[in-house]
Protein backbone atom coordinates (compact mmCIF):
# COMPACT_ATOMS: atom_id res chain seq x y z
CA UNK A 1 0.00 0.00 0.00
CA UNK A 2 2.85 2.59 0.69
CA UNK A 3 3.94 1.95 -2.71
CA UNK A 4 1.03 3.47 -4.08
CA UNK A 5 0.82 7.11 -4.80
CA UNK A 6 -2.40 9.31 -2.72
CA UNK A 7 -5.02 10.80 -4.76
CA UNK A 8 -4.13 13.73 -4.03
CA UNK A 9 -0.49 13.44 -4.37
CA UNK A 10 -1.07 12.14 -8.20
CA UNK A 11 -3.31 15.41 -8.51
CA UNK A 12 -0.53 17.86 -7.21
CA UNK A 13 1.87 16.04 -9.38
CA UNK A 14 -0.24 16.09 -12.67
CA UNK A 15 -1.10 20.09 -12.00
CA UNK A 16 2.67 20.72 -11.48
CA UNK A 17 3.60 18.43 -14.71
CA UNK A 18 2.09 21.31 -16.77
CA UNK A 19 4.38 24.43 -16.52
CA UNK A 20 6.63 26.69 -18.40
CA UNK A 21 8.57 25.68 -20.58
CA UNK A 22 6.93 21.82 -21.09
CA UNK A 23 3.76 23.97 -21.58
CA UNK A 24 5.12 25.74 -24.76
CA UNK A 25 6.58 22.43 -25.82
CA UNK A 26 2.83 20.75 -25.81
CA UNK A 27 4.37 17.67 -23.67
CA UNK A 28 1.29 15.99 -21.91
CA UNK A 29 1.50 13.35 -18.72
CA UNK A 30 -0.31 9.65 -19.42
CA UNK A 31 0.95 8.19 -16.57
CA UNK A 32 2.44 8.65 -13.15
CA UNK A 33 3.15 5.49 -10.77
CA UNK A 34 5.30 5.34 -7.74
CA UNK A 35 9.05 5.25 -9.46
CA UNK A 36 7.34 5.37 -12.84
CA UNK A 37 6.35 8.23 -15.81
CA UNK A 38 5.18 8.06 -19.01
CA UNK A 39 4.43 11.35 -21.52
CA UNK A 40 4.00 11.79 -25.12
CA UNK A 41 3.83 14.83 -27.89
CA UNK A 42 1.67 15.27 -30.75
CA UNK A 43 4.51 16.68 -32.94
CA UNK A 44 4.30 19.56 -35.36
CA UNK A 45 7.12 22.08 -37.39
CA UNK A 46 7.06 23.48 -34.18
CA UNK A 47 9.78 20.66 -32.85
CA UNK A 48 12.03 20.21 -35.66
CA UNK A 49 15.34 20.43 -36.40
CA UNK A 50 17.16 22.02 -39.20
CA UNK A 51 16.34 18.81 -41.20
CA UNK A 52 12.97 18.32 -40.43
CA UNK A 53 13.88 15.99 -37.58
CA UNK A 54 12.67 16.41 -34.29
CA UNK A 55 15.23 18.43 -32.63
CA UNK A 56 17.38 16.84 -30.10
CA UNK A 57 16.41 19.39 -27.61
CA UNK A 58 12.46 18.46 -27.91
CA UNK A 59 13.88 14.74 -26.75
CA UNK A 60 16.17 15.71 -24.09
CA UNK A 61 13.46 18.12 -22.62
CA UNK A 62 11.09 15.19 -22.43
CA UNK A 63 13.71 12.74 -21.14
CA UNK A 64 14.63 14.68 -18.61
CA UNK A 65 11.07 16.71 -17.26
CA UNK A 66 9.52 12.99 -17.65
CA UNK A 67 12.41 11.31 -15.26
CA UNK A 68 11.97 14.34 -13.25
CA UNK A 69 8.72 13.33 -12.68
CA UNK A 70 9.01 9.39 -11.98
CA UNK A 71 11.67 11.33 -9.48
CA UNK A 72 9.23 12.98 -7.94
CA UNK A 73 6.77 10.52 -6.93
CA UNK A 74 9.00 8.44 -4.84
CA UNK A 75 10.38 11.41 -2.57
CA UNK A 76 8.54 13.15 0.40
CA UNK A 77 5.56 15.59 -0.44
CA UNK A 78 8.06 18.46 0.94
CA UNK A 79 10.33 17.77 -1.65
CA UNK A 80 11.10 19.37 -4.77
CA UNK A 81 13.66 17.36 -8.05
CA UNK A 82 16.16 19.14 -9.88
CA UNK A 83 18.58 17.91 -12.39
CA UNK A 84 21.91 17.70 -11.57
CA UNK A 85 22.91 15.89 -15.36
CA UNK A 86 21.55 14.01 -17.86
CA UNK A 87 23.44 12.05 -20.71
CA UNK A 88 21.24 11.22 -24.23
CA UNK A 89 22.28 9.31 -26.81
CA UNK A 90 20.13 9.98 -30.06
CA UNK A 91 20.04 6.21 -31.68
CA UNK A 92 18.29 7.34 -34.94
CA UNK A 93 16.71 10.69 -36.39
CA UNK A 94 13.12 10.73 -35.23
CA UNK A 95 10.41 10.87 -37.51
CA UNK A 96 6.80 10.76 -37.34
CA UNK A 97 4.01 12.25 -35.67
CA UNK A 98 4.29 10.99 -32.04
CA UNK A 99 7.04 10.91 -29.41
CA UNK A 100 6.48 8.45 -26.32
CA UNK A 101 8.77 8.85 -23.48
CA UNK A 102 8.86 6.03 -20.30
CA UNK A 103 11.44 6.93 -17.35
CA UNK A 104 11.54 4.78 -14.58
CA UNK A 105 14.19 5.33 -11.09
CA UNK A 106 16.81 2.96 -10.87
CA UNK A 107 18.25 3.89 -8.11
CA UNK A 108 16.37 5.99 -5.27
CA UNK A 109 18.70 7.33 -2.62
CA UNK A 110 17.71 9.51 -0.21
CA UNK A 111 19.25 12.89 -1.91
CA UNK A 112 20.25 11.71 -5.14
CA UNK A 113 18.04 9.79 -7.73
CA UNK A 114 18.96 8.38 -10.91
CA UNK A 115 16.66 7.58 -13.77
CA UNK A 116 16.77 5.83 -16.79
CA UNK A 117 14.34 7.64 -19.80
CA UNK A 118 13.83 6.26 -23.58
CA UNK A 119 11.59 8.18 -26.19
CA UNK A 120 10.16 6.12 -28.76
CA UNK A 121 8.93 7.85 -32.14
CA UNK A 122 5.42 6.77 -33.27
CA UNK A 123 4.88 6.63 -37.24
CA UNK A 124 2.05 4.82 -38.96
CA UNK A 125 1.47 2.89 -35.91
CA UNK A 126 5.26 1.72 -36.16
CA UNK A 127 7.37 2.66 -32.42
CA UNK A 128 10.89 2.98 -32.58
CA UNK A 129 13.46 3.74 -29.71
CA UNK A 130 15.20 7.40 -30.91
CA UNK A 131 16.54 8.35 -27.73
CA UNK A 132 17.69 6.78 -23.91
CA UNK A 133 18.93 8.73 -21.50
CA UNK A 134 20.08 8.46 -17.73
CA UNK A 135 19.39 11.17 -15.58
CA UNK A 136 20.54 12.36 -11.89
CA UNK A 137 18.74 14.18 -10.10
CA UNK A 138 18.56 15.49 -6.06
CA UNK A 139 15.58 15.79 -3.74
CA UNK A 140 15.77 19.23 -2.42
CA UNK A 141 13.76 20.67 0.38
CA UNK A 142 10.71 22.77 -0.84
CA UNK A 143 11.63 25.50 1.79
CA UNK A 144 15.47 25.72 0.21
CA UNK A 145 14.29 26.44 -3.34
CA UNK A 146 12.36 29.03 -1.81
CA UNK A 147 14.83 31.39 0.04
CA UNK A 148 16.56 31.36 -3.42
CA UNK B 1 42.51 32.81 -44.35
CA UNK B 2 41.25 28.86 -44.95
CA UNK B 3 40.30 28.53 -41.37
CA UNK B 4 37.61 31.68 -41.97
CA UNK B 5 34.45 31.17 -43.03
CA UNK B 6 33.29 32.68 -46.39
CA UNK B 7 30.10 35.81 -46.09
CA UNK B 8 27.61 33.00 -47.93
CA UNK B 9 28.66 30.16 -45.36
CA UNK B 10 28.25 32.59 -42.78
CA UNK B 11 24.47 33.69 -44.31
CA UNK B 12 24.06 30.47 -45.01
CA UNK B 13 24.21 28.76 -41.60
CA UNK B 14 22.43 31.87 -39.66
CA UNK B 15 19.59 31.64 -41.81
CA UNK B 16 19.54 27.53 -41.10
CA UNK B 17 20.24 27.98 -37.10
CA UNK B 18 16.76 29.22 -37.48
CA UNK B 19 14.38 26.82 -37.65
CA UNK B 20 11.28 24.58 -36.06
CA UNK B 21 12.23 24.44 -32.37
CA UNK B 22 14.47 27.30 -32.25
CA UNK B 23 12.19 29.53 -33.10
CA UNK B 24 9.64 28.32 -30.46
CA UNK B 25 12.31 28.58 -27.79
CA UNK B 26 13.41 32.06 -29.20
CA UNK B 27 17.20 31.35 -29.54
CA UNK B 28 19.32 34.35 -31.14
CA UNK B 29 22.53 33.10 -32.65
CA UNK B 30 25.12 35.85 -31.68
CA UNK B 31 28.85 34.98 -33.33
CA UNK B 32 29.66 31.97 -35.80
CA UNK B 33 33.29 31.52 -36.16
CA UNK B 34 35.53 28.39 -37.81
CA UNK B 35 34.47 26.17 -34.46
CA UNK B 36 32.79 28.71 -32.37
CA UNK B 37 29.44 30.07 -32.02
CA UNK B 38 27.61 31.99 -29.43
CA UNK B 39 23.88 32.26 -28.85
CA UNK B 40 21.91 33.96 -26.55
CA UNK B 41 18.02 33.89 -24.91
CA UNK B 42 15.64 36.37 -23.69
CA UNK B 43 14.56 34.58 -20.87
CA UNK B 44 10.47 34.31 -20.04
CA UNK B 45 7.71 32.32 -18.40
CA UNK B 46 7.57 30.38 -21.28
CA UNK B 47 11.44 28.66 -20.43
CA UNK B 48 10.53 28.14 -16.91
CA UNK B 49 9.94 24.66 -14.92
CA UNK B 50 7.90 24.13 -11.96
CA UNK B 51 9.95 26.51 -9.23
CA UNK B 52 10.64 29.17 -11.71
CA UNK B 53 13.85 28.43 -12.49
CA UNK B 54 15.08 28.15 -16.29
CA UNK B 55 14.15 24.37 -17.73
CA UNK B 56 17.36 21.97 -18.05
CA UNK B 57 15.42 21.69 -21.36
CA UNK B 58 15.78 24.95 -22.36
CA UNK B 59 19.02 24.92 -21.38
CA UNK B 60 20.14 21.16 -22.99
CA UNK B 61 18.45 22.46 -25.99
CA UNK B 62 21.15 26.00 -26.49
CA UNK B 63 23.83 24.20 -25.45
CA UNK B 64 23.39 21.38 -27.96
CA UNK B 65 21.94 23.44 -30.75
CA UNK B 66 24.74 26.27 -30.65
CA UNK B 67 27.82 23.13 -29.95
CA UNK B 68 26.15 21.76 -33.71
CA UNK B 69 26.38 25.19 -35.19
CA UNK B 70 30.19 25.44 -34.27
CA UNK B 71 30.33 21.93 -35.97
CA UNK B 72 28.26 23.24 -38.83
CA UNK B 73 31.71 26.23 -39.02
CA UNK B 74 33.61 23.09 -39.85
CA UNK B 75 32.83 20.49 -41.94
CA UNK B 76 32.46 20.38 -46.00
CA UNK B 77 29.52 22.53 -47.14
CA UNK B 78 27.48 19.63 -48.30
CA UNK B 79 27.55 18.48 -44.88
CA UNK B 80 24.91 18.23 -42.39
CA UNK B 81 25.34 17.71 -39.13
CA UNK B 82 23.39 15.16 -36.10
CA UNK B 83 24.40 15.44 -32.61
CA UNK B 84 24.84 11.72 -31.64
CA UNK B 85 24.50 12.25 -27.81
CA UNK B 86 25.55 14.75 -25.29
CA UNK B 87 25.76 15.42 -21.17
CA UNK B 88 24.91 18.10 -19.82
CA UNK B 89 25.43 19.00 -16.15
CA UNK B 90 23.24 21.75 -13.85
CA UNK B 91 25.76 23.66 -11.67
CA UNK B 92 22.95 25.82 -10.05
CA UNK B 93 19.19 27.32 -10.46
CA UNK B 94 19.16 29.71 -13.18
CA UNK B 95 17.17 32.30 -12.44
CA UNK B 96 17.17 36.06 -14.36
CA UNK B 97 16.66 37.61 -17.51
CA UNK B 98 19.14 35.95 -20.16
CA UNK B 99 20.99 32.91 -21.39
CA UNK B 100 24.29 33.41 -22.83
CA UNK B 101 25.86 30.09 -24.70
CA UNK B 102 29.13 29.71 -25.81
CA UNK B 103 30.62 26.39 -27.55
CA UNK B 104 33.77 25.65 -29.03
CA UNK B 105 34.94 22.05 -31.41
CA UNK B 106 37.15 20.33 -29.09
CA UNK B 107 37.84 17.49 -31.31
CA UNK B 108 37.39 18.09 -35.25
CA UNK B 109 37.14 14.79 -36.96
CA UNK B 110 36.38 13.66 -40.40
CA UNK B 111 32.97 12.14 -39.06
CA UNK B 112 32.86 12.90 -35.44
CA UNK B 113 33.15 15.85 -33.95
CA UNK B 114 33.17 16.73 -30.18
CA UNK B 115 32.27 19.98 -28.48
CA UNK B 116 31.81 21.79 -25.43
CA UNK B 117 29.17 24.23 -24.65
CA UNK B 118 28.66 26.13 -21.73
CA UNK B 119 25.47 28.25 -20.52
CA UNK B 120 26.00 31.35 -18.81
CA UNK B 121 23.07 33.11 -16.80
CA UNK B 122 22.60 37.09 -16.70
CA UNK B 123 21.27 38.95 -14.30
CA UNK B 124 21.54 42.60 -12.46
CA UNK B 125 24.85 42.77 -15.00
CA UNK B 126 26.30 39.68 -13.36
CA UNK B 127 27.10 36.13 -15.06
CA UNK B 128 27.03 33.04 -13.78
CA UNK B 129 28.03 29.49 -15.24
CA UNK B 130 24.94 27.43 -15.42
CA UNK B 131 25.94 24.40 -17.28
CA UNK B 132 28.24 22.79 -18.79
CA UNK B 133 27.72 20.22 -21.86
CA UNK B 134 30.22 17.67 -23.63
CA UNK B 135 28.33 17.41 -26.90
CA UNK B 136 29.12 14.01 -30.18
CA UNK B 137 28.51 15.13 -33.70
CA UNK B 138 28.24 13.24 -36.57
CA UNK B 139 28.77 14.71 -40.18
CA UNK B 140 26.48 13.62 -42.37
CA UNK B 141 26.52 13.99 -46.61
CA UNK B 142 23.21 15.58 -47.02
CA UNK B 143 22.66 13.33 -49.83
CA UNK B 144 22.35 10.75 -47.15
CA UNK B 145 19.49 12.65 -45.38
CA UNK B 146 17.48 13.37 -48.06
CA UNK B 147 17.24 9.59 -48.70
CA UNK B 148 15.92 9.23 -45.10
CA UNK C 1 20.99 -18.50 -38.63
CA UNK C 2 22.64 -15.46 -39.47
CA UNK C 3 22.31 -13.96 -35.83
CA UNK C 4 24.55 -16.44 -34.38
CA UNK C 5 28.49 -15.93 -34.07
CA UNK C 6 30.51 -18.62 -35.45
CA UNK C 7 32.69 -21.08 -33.56
CA UNK C 8 35.69 -19.12 -35.07
CA UNK C 9 34.35 -15.40 -34.74
CA UNK C 10 33.53 -16.65 -31.08
CA UNK C 11 37.06 -18.44 -30.62
CA UNK C 12 38.60 -15.06 -31.85
CA UNK C 13 36.60 -12.70 -30.00
CA UNK C 14 37.52 -15.15 -26.42
CA UNK C 15 40.88 -14.34 -27.13
CA UNK C 16 40.74 -10.82 -28.52
CA UNK C 17 38.97 -9.96 -24.80
CA UNK C 18 42.06 -10.42 -23.29
CA UNK C 19 45.01 -8.39 -22.80
CA UNK C 20 46.93 -5.91 -21.75
CA UNK C 21 44.80 -3.57 -19.43
CA UNK C 22 41.95 -6.57 -19.11
CA UNK C 23 44.57 -8.39 -18.10
CA UNK C 24 45.91 -6.11 -15.43
CA UNK C 25 42.27 -5.81 -14.03
CA UNK C 26 41.51 -9.79 -14.30
CA UNK C 27 38.26 -9.65 -15.77
CA UNK C 28 37.00 -12.62 -17.32
CA UNK C 29 34.44 -13.12 -20.22
CA UNK C 30 31.23 -15.03 -19.48
CA UNK C 31 29.18 -15.06 -22.64
CA UNK C 32 29.27 -13.64 -25.91
CA UNK C 33 26.36 -13.47 -27.94
CA UNK C 34 25.24 -11.41 -30.81
CA UNK C 35 25.01 -8.18 -29.55
CA UNK C 36 25.36 -9.47 -25.38
CA UNK C 37 28.03 -10.07 -23.47
CA UNK C 38 28.79 -11.00 -20.34
CA UNK C 39 32.05 -10.51 -17.85
CA UNK C 40 32.82 -10.84 -14.10
CA UNK C 41 35.78 -9.79 -11.98
CA UNK C 42 36.64 -11.27 -8.74
CA UNK C 43 37.51 -8.69 -6.53
CA UNK C 44 40.47 -7.79 -4.31
CA UNK C 45 42.90 -4.92 -3.04
CA UNK C 46 44.36 -4.55 -6.13
CA UNK C 47 40.46 -3.16 -7.18
CA UNK C 48 39.73 -0.86 -4.51
CA UNK C 49 39.90 2.96 -3.67
CA UNK C 50 40.33 5.01 -0.90
CA UNK C 51 37.62 4.06 1.02
CA UNK C 52 37.77 -0.18 0.35
CA UNK C 53 34.72 0.55 -2.01
CA UNK C 54 35.66 -0.68 -5.59
CA UNK C 55 37.08 2.15 -7.64
CA UNK C 56 34.85 3.84 -10.10
CA UNK C 57 37.74 3.21 -12.97
CA UNK C 58 37.53 -0.27 -11.98
CA UNK C 59 33.63 -0.13 -12.95
CA UNK C 60 34.01 1.61 -15.83
CA UNK C 61 36.72 -0.23 -17.27
CA UNK C 62 34.67 -3.16 -16.99
CA UNK C 63 31.20 -1.54 -18.23
CA UNK C 64 33.45 0.21 -21.29
CA UNK C 65 35.16 -3.06 -22.32
CA UNK C 66 31.89 -5.90 -21.55
CA UNK C 67 29.84 -3.02 -24.11
CA UNK C 68 33.29 -3.29 -26.43
CA UNK C 69 32.97 -6.67 -26.95
CA UNK C 70 29.14 -6.82 -27.11
CA UNK C 71 29.63 -4.33 -30.23
CA UNK C 72 32.24 -6.64 -31.87
CA UNK C 73 29.70 -9.40 -31.82
CA UNK C 74 27.88 -7.72 -34.52
CA UNK C 75 30.08 -5.99 -36.78
CA UNK C 76 32.17 -7.49 -39.76
CA UNK C 77 35.07 -9.88 -39.12
CA UNK C 78 37.37 -6.86 -40.49
CA UNK C 79 36.01 -4.37 -38.02
CA UNK C 80 37.82 -3.46 -35.20
CA UNK C 81 35.83 -1.18 -31.86
CA UNK C 82 36.71 2.17 -30.53
CA UNK C 83 34.82 3.40 -27.89
CA UNK C 84 34.08 7.17 -28.52
CA UNK C 85 32.64 7.96 -24.93
CA UNK C 86 30.83 6.91 -22.32
CA UNK C 87 28.72 7.93 -19.23
CA UNK C 88 28.43 6.32 -16.07
CA UNK C 89 25.98 6.47 -12.73
CA UNK C 90 27.47 4.58 -9.62
CA UNK C 91 24.39 3.59 -7.45
CA UNK C 92 25.92 2.43 -4.69
CA UNK C 93 29.43 2.17 -3.11
CA UNK C 94 29.97 -1.28 -4.51
CA UNK C 95 31.70 -3.56 -1.46
CA UNK C 96 31.68 -7.85 -1.48
CA UNK C 97 33.64 -10.51 -3.59
CA UNK C 98 32.15 -10.59 -7.20
CA UNK C 99 31.35 -7.90 -9.78
CA UNK C 100 29.43 -9.20 -12.72
CA UNK C 101 28.72 -6.95 -15.97
CA UNK C 102 25.68 -7.36 -18.78
CA UNK C 103 26.27 -5.34 -21.82
CA UNK C 104 23.71 -5.13 -24.92
CA UNK C 105 23.76 -3.21 -28.25
CA UNK C 106 20.59 -1.35 -28.03
CA UNK C 107 21.61 0.48 -31.50
CA UNK C 108 23.50 -1.38 -34.26
CA UNK C 109 24.32 1.15 -36.89
CA UNK C 110 26.91 0.66 -39.32
CA UNK C 111 29.52 2.77 -38.25
CA UNK C 112 28.26 3.92 -34.75
CA UNK C 113 26.63 1.48 -31.98
CA UNK C 114 25.45 2.10 -28.70
CA UNK C 115 25.32 -0.30 -25.77
CA UNK C 116 24.23 -0.41 -22.32
CA UNK C 117 25.78 -1.73 -19.51
CA UNK C 118 25.43 -2.49 -16.06
CA UNK C 119 27.04 -3.76 -13.30
CA UNK C 120 26.71 -5.64 -10.45
CA UNK C 121 28.22 -6.31 -7.25
CA UNK C 122 27.62 -10.11 -5.11
CA UNK C 123 27.60 -10.13 -1.38
CA UNK C 124 26.74 -13.68 0.33
CA UNK C 125 24.67 -14.25 -2.83
CA UNK C 126 23.26 -10.72 -2.83
CA UNK C 127 23.09 -9.14 -6.20
CA UNK C 128 22.66 -5.12 -6.74
CA UNK C 129 23.57 -3.20 -9.32
CA UNK C 130 26.29 -0.79 -8.67
CA UNK C 131 26.48 1.05 -12.36
CA UNK C 132 24.83 1.34 -15.35
CA UNK C 133 26.69 3.52 -18.40
CA UNK C 134 25.54 3.80 -21.85
CA UNK C 135 28.74 3.78 -24.38
CA UNK C 136 28.44 4.97 -27.65
CA UNK C 137 31.45 3.11 -30.04
CA UNK C 138 32.71 2.85 -33.40
CA UNK C 139 33.34 0.64 -35.99
CA UNK C 140 36.33 1.08 -37.99
CA UNK C 141 38.22 -0.77 -40.45
CA UNK C 142 41.51 -2.62 -39.08
CA UNK C 143 43.24 -1.48 -41.96
CA UNK C 144 42.69 2.12 -40.67
CA UNK C 145 44.04 1.05 -37.22
CA UNK C 146 46.78 -0.39 -38.64
CA UNK C 147 47.59 2.89 -40.47
CA UNK C 148 48.24 5.07 -37.31
CA UNK D 1 44.88 32.49 2.88
CA UNK D 2 41.82 29.96 2.84
CA UNK D 3 42.24 29.82 -0.47
CA UNK D 4 44.86 27.07 0.32
CA UNK D 5 45.82 23.74 1.50
CA UNK D 6 47.07 23.50 4.80
CA UNK D 7 51.05 21.08 4.71
CA UNK D 8 48.90 18.59 6.67
CA UNK D 9 46.23 18.43 4.29
CA UNK D 10 48.24 18.08 1.46
CA UNK D 11 50.34 15.29 2.78
CA UNK D 12 47.41 13.89 4.14
CA UNK D 13 45.83 13.78 0.43
CA UNK D 14 48.90 12.65 -1.23
CA UNK D 15 48.85 9.34 0.85
CA UNK D 16 45.56 8.60 0.39
CA UNK D 17 45.80 9.25 -2.82
CA UNK D 18 47.77 5.99 -3.82
CA UNK D 19 45.64 3.02 -2.72
CA UNK D 20 44.37 -0.18 -4.40
CA UNK D 21 43.54 0.30 -7.78
CA UNK D 22 45.76 3.47 -8.10
CA UNK D 23 48.70 1.52 -7.29
CA UNK D 24 47.53 -1.14 -9.69
CA UNK D 25 47.44 1.08 -12.59
CA UNK D 26 50.59 2.95 -11.55
CA UNK D 27 49.13 6.58 -11.64
CA UNK D 28 51.55 9.37 -9.58
CA UNK D 29 49.99 12.47 -8.33
CA UNK D 30 51.97 15.64 -9.53
CA UNK D 31 50.11 18.61 -8.08
CA UNK D 32 47.13 19.68 -5.87
CA UNK D 33 46.10 23.00 -5.01
CA UNK D 34 42.57 24.10 -3.90
CA UNK D 35 40.53 22.79 -6.69
CA UNK D 36 43.03 21.55 -9.06
CA UNK D 37 44.89 18.34 -9.48
CA UNK D 38 47.26 17.16 -11.45
CA UNK D 39 48.57 13.19 -12.30
CA UNK D 40 50.81 11.16 -14.64
CA UNK D 41 51.21 7.49 -15.74
CA UNK D 42 54.20 6.10 -17.78
CA UNK D 43 52.16 4.01 -20.03
CA UNK D 44 53.16 0.13 -20.63
CA UNK D 45 51.56 -2.80 -22.27
CA UNK D 46 49.74 -3.29 -18.80
CA UNK D 47 47.46 -0.36 -19.84
CA UNK D 48 46.81 -1.27 -23.73
CA UNK D 49 44.00 -2.33 -25.25
CA UNK D 50 43.66 -4.79 -28.46
CA UNK D 51 44.80 -2.23 -30.75
CA UNK D 52 48.10 -1.35 -28.83
CA UNK D 53 46.08 1.57 -27.62
CA UNK D 54 45.97 2.92 -24.11
CA UNK D 55 43.06 1.25 -22.72
CA UNK D 56 39.79 3.49 -22.41
CA UNK D 57 39.29 2.30 -18.72
CA UNK D 58 42.95 3.46 -17.97
CA UNK D 59 42.01 6.96 -18.81
CA UNK D 60 38.59 6.92 -17.21
CA UNK D 61 39.90 5.79 -13.88
CA UNK D 62 42.63 8.64 -14.14
CA UNK D 63 39.95 11.40 -15.56
CA UNK D 64 37.84 10.02 -12.31
CA UNK D 65 40.52 9.55 -9.50
CA UNK D 66 42.13 13.26 -10.60
CA UNK D 67 39.20 14.91 -10.31
CA UNK D 68 38.16 13.24 -7.25
CA UNK D 69 40.89 14.62 -5.37
CA UNK D 70 40.78 18.14 -7.34
CA UNK D 71 37.16 17.70 -5.08
CA UNK D 72 38.80 16.31 -2.08
CA UNK D 73 41.14 19.73 -1.98
CA UNK D 74 38.22 21.92 -1.32
CA UNK D 75 36.11 19.97 1.10
CA UNK D 76 36.21 19.73 4.56
CA UNK D 77 38.51 17.61 6.30
CA UNK D 78 36.33 15.29 7.87
CA UNK D 79 34.25 14.14 4.51
CA UNK D 80 35.13 12.14 2.06
CA UNK D 81 34.43 11.94 -1.67
CA UNK D 82 32.20 9.83 -3.73
CA UNK D 83 32.10 9.54 -7.47
CA UNK D 84 28.00 9.60 -8.49
CA UNK D 85 28.81 9.76 -12.42
CA UNK D 86 30.90 10.73 -15.25
CA UNK D 87 31.16 10.75 -18.88
CA UNK D 88 34.51 10.94 -21.30
CA UNK D 89 35.32 11.50 -24.88
CA UNK D 90 38.04 9.78 -26.20
CA UNK D 91 39.05 12.51 -28.95
CA UNK D 92 42.15 10.29 -30.38
CA UNK D 93 43.50 6.40 -30.05
CA UNK D 94 46.28 7.34 -27.13
CA UNK D 95 49.15 6.27 -28.33
CA UNK D 96 52.84 7.14 -26.68
CA UNK D 97 55.20 6.69 -23.74
CA UNK D 98 52.97 9.01 -20.52
CA UNK D 99 49.69 10.27 -20.41
CA UNK D 100 49.34 13.50 -18.12
CA UNK D 101 45.87 14.41 -16.40
CA UNK D 102 44.61 18.03 -15.49
CA UNK D 103 41.13 18.22 -13.40
CA UNK D 104 39.49 21.36 -11.91
CA UNK D 105 36.53 21.45 -9.93
CA UNK D 106 34.08 24.05 -11.80
CA UNK D 107 31.40 23.73 -9.46
CA UNK D 108 31.76 23.73 -5.97
CA UNK D 109 28.34 23.00 -4.04
CA UNK D 110 28.63 22.29 -0.43
CA UNK D 111 27.32 18.53 -1.21
CA UNK D 112 27.63 18.11 -5.10
CA UNK D 113 31.27 19.01 -6.92
CA UNK D 114 31.19 18.86 -10.30
CA UNK D 115 35.10 18.91 -11.61
CA UNK D 116 35.79 18.55 -15.64
CA UNK D 117 39.11 16.14 -16.46
CA UNK D 118 41.75 16.24 -19.43
CA UNK D 119 43.92 13.60 -20.34
CA UNK D 120 46.52 14.25 -22.75
CA UNK D 121 48.95 11.62 -24.18
CA UNK D 122 52.98 12.64 -24.46
CA UNK D 123 54.73 11.19 -27.64
CA UNK D 124 58.13 12.61 -28.97
CA UNK D 125 57.89 15.58 -26.56
CA UNK D 126 54.44 16.58 -28.24
CA UNK D 127 51.08 16.42 -26.14
CA UNK D 128 47.53 15.85 -27.36
CA UNK D 129 44.15 16.02 -25.64
CA UNK D 130 43.36 12.33 -26.14
CA UNK D 131 39.92 12.43 -23.42
CA UNK D 132 37.52 15.03 -21.74
CA UNK D 133 35.25 13.92 -19.39
CA UNK D 134 32.88 16.07 -17.06
CA UNK D 135 32.57 14.37 -13.42
CA UNK D 136 30.31 14.97 -10.34
CA UNK D 137 31.00 14.11 -7.54
CA UNK D 138 29.23 13.86 -3.61
CA UNK D 139 31.24 14.86 -0.52
CA UNK D 140 30.08 12.58 2.22
CA UNK D 141 30.78 12.60 6.10
CA UNK D 142 33.59 10.37 6.92
CA UNK D 143 31.27 8.55 9.46
CA UNK D 144 28.69 7.48 7.01
CA UNK D 145 31.15 5.65 4.85
CA UNK D 146 32.18 3.91 7.94
CA UNK D 147 29.05 2.51 8.95
CA UNK D 148 28.14 1.17 5.62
Amino acid sequence: MDRMLSEERTAFLERDFYQGFIKTCGFKLDLLERGRAKSSLEVTKAHSQQDDFVHAGVMATMADHTAGYAAFSVVPEDSRILTLEFKINFLRPAVGDRLICSAKVVKEGKNILVADSEVYSQSDGAEKLAAKALVTLMAVPATALRSK
